[in-house]
């Protein structure tokens, strides 16, 4: 790997030729009525139906691939409300080892579940970052071997293997977009993106736009309280990621709940593919700034499909035609 | 085309070219966790993304291109439950012309809405098998073009092509699963894979099991009345499709509702993806005849992904966790 903190093309390239027999090569979605939607042609990275349910599974296991690479054995630990702890357990297990994943008390049950599910070992503590972070130094202090969920180089280079992808498959895309809770998938995917020449945009919720007010302060804003129905982006923007976003990223873009509640009911409507909040955030944005994407071919990276089909009506209000 | 009964692999590869430019390439779907609970490698063939949520799409998409190839002008006609109709409708829709769906009066709201999504006529029945046919006569009748559910050559050579892009995906199979309503999947099925040599097998409800009852009779059992949650299979089997699959079709196995319930659930939960009765019956089949598929590398189509997460979770009984 690349020093502490520059993560470079070829660390990308390493990942996706690590992770490749573990990881679900994601299918592309086109839609017709989706592009109608957005007002321009749309490809669809299907991270939703990565094993685990997200993206974050590139990431975990390039950090677990790397560690048995250079002989570190133990198990590993973690904080994070969902995604990254499931995707944790089950690198680790399928690595033989046991993932220990730190989760904020008001984490989704469904969430919690999938990380037991791989095997892992849920320790609760209370819905502030500090919390997370004390509870996940409590595990290191045991001699568990931390894997960051998204400030951390082996994790970035491990989520920019998406769009790696998209390169292959889609060579003619001229903007990328991703959604953007941590940095992990945007810092990854610009640093992925680099020798081919499209630009990225990231998407906040309005109630988890951390990045775009750390962005106008000119450091990070690290007391921001989140309020999104976007569990998956409650976090706060890493070190790294927020170098790598000032540097590359060509805009951070916000939505509400309300626009991302419709764009969950318009993919589901027109693909049948459920998606959390946080993987519409994407979808939404397209919808809200067309200006941004005017006349360009643009992919998007649906970041995971988490969640139970019994919250989805719950939280879109969509509810059966009979 | 082949006359009248005879359907053959050209045709299907005629099909294939033909509605290239209109159908998706649908994914497949591998998992660790679906092998272990079916006990064998499986590839499952997601046809629930296909365009109109169903396969119906590749066989209504030939039998329209055929009629525009042969400077037949006019409206479309047809019977469905509602996946037939739905797809119909877009596949008409591209073409410039409406389709008109004679629909059984119980159908599911979602169906409905999805014909008149895509632009169709729907014209309510009574939900007899009687009613349906004297439906489409008097449309018919009234000059539009009647384009059958399953038991048509075009239909069947469409529906064949899911097979084909089975067989250049995944050559080791050595079986495949597919549902058997009327009968249109599976015979376009075994006339794909002729040269591939792979053994395939149907799979029905067992409230819907008319083609087991007429294999058992040598002969159409037409006054069959069906009972089951797999909305898809009630249809009663086709003339051709029964010839077909008499002649090719290594076996027909029954699953009850409780298993196909039970499979819907296993399938989001691994695989984080709906799919409606009818799809899911292959995966139960899997598990309740593990005999049947010892040691093979096995295929799956599954059918159709229209089925709302309400209903899908009013018919699981599958709950949140929270």
């Amino acid at each position: 790997m690349s020093p502490r903190y520059a993560v470079s093309l070829a660390d990308v390239e390493d990942a996706a030729r690590r992770i490749a027999p573990f990881i679900r090569r994601t299918p592309l979605m086109t839609s017709a009525s989706v592009d109608r939607a957005a007002g321009r042609r749309v490809w669809l990275k299907c991270e939703n139906l990565q094993r685990a349910g997200a993206f974050k599974f590139r990431g975990a296991s390039n950090a677990v691939a790397l560690l048995a690479e250079r002989g570190c054995e133990g198990d590993v630990a973690t904080h994070s409300s969902g995604n990254h702890g499931a995707a944790l357990a089950l690198a680790a297990r399928l690595s033989g080892r046991t993932a220990h994943v730190v989760m904020p008390s008001n984490s989704s049950a469904l969430k919690v579940e999938a990380v037991r599910g791989f095997g892992g070992e849920v320790h609760f503590c209370e819905p502030t970052h500090e919390s997370r972070r004390a509870g996940l130094e409590k595990l290191v202090a045991k001699g568990h071997i931390p894997v960051h969920p998204y400030d951390e180089a082996a994790i970035i280079a491990g989520q920019g293997t998406a769009a790696l992808e998209l390169e292959q498959d889609v060579p003619e895309l001229e903007q990328l977009v991703t959604p953007l809770g941590g940095g992990g998938l945007i810092s990854g995917t610009v640093i992925a993106s680099r020798a081919w020449g499209v630009d990225v945009f990231g998407v906040e919720p309005e109630g988890a736009a951390d990045t775009v007010a750390s962005l106008e302060a000119g450091r990070i804003v690290d007391d921001y309280r989140p309020d999104t129905i976007a569990d998956g982006l409650r976090a706060i923007v890493g070190q790294r990621n927020f170098r790598v976003i000032r540097e590359k990223v060509r805009e951070v873009l916000t939505v509400d709940d309300q626009e991302i509640r419709e764009a969950m009911v318009l993919f589901w409507r027109h693909c049948r593919l459920l998606i959390e909040p946080s993987s519409a955030t994407v979808i939404a944005a397209l919808r809200r700034y067309p200006d941004r994407f005017a006349g360009r071919k643009v992919g998007a990276i649906l970041s995971g499909g988490n969640i139970h089909p019994a919250d989805w009506v719950t939280l879109t209000g969509d509810g059966s035609p009979g």
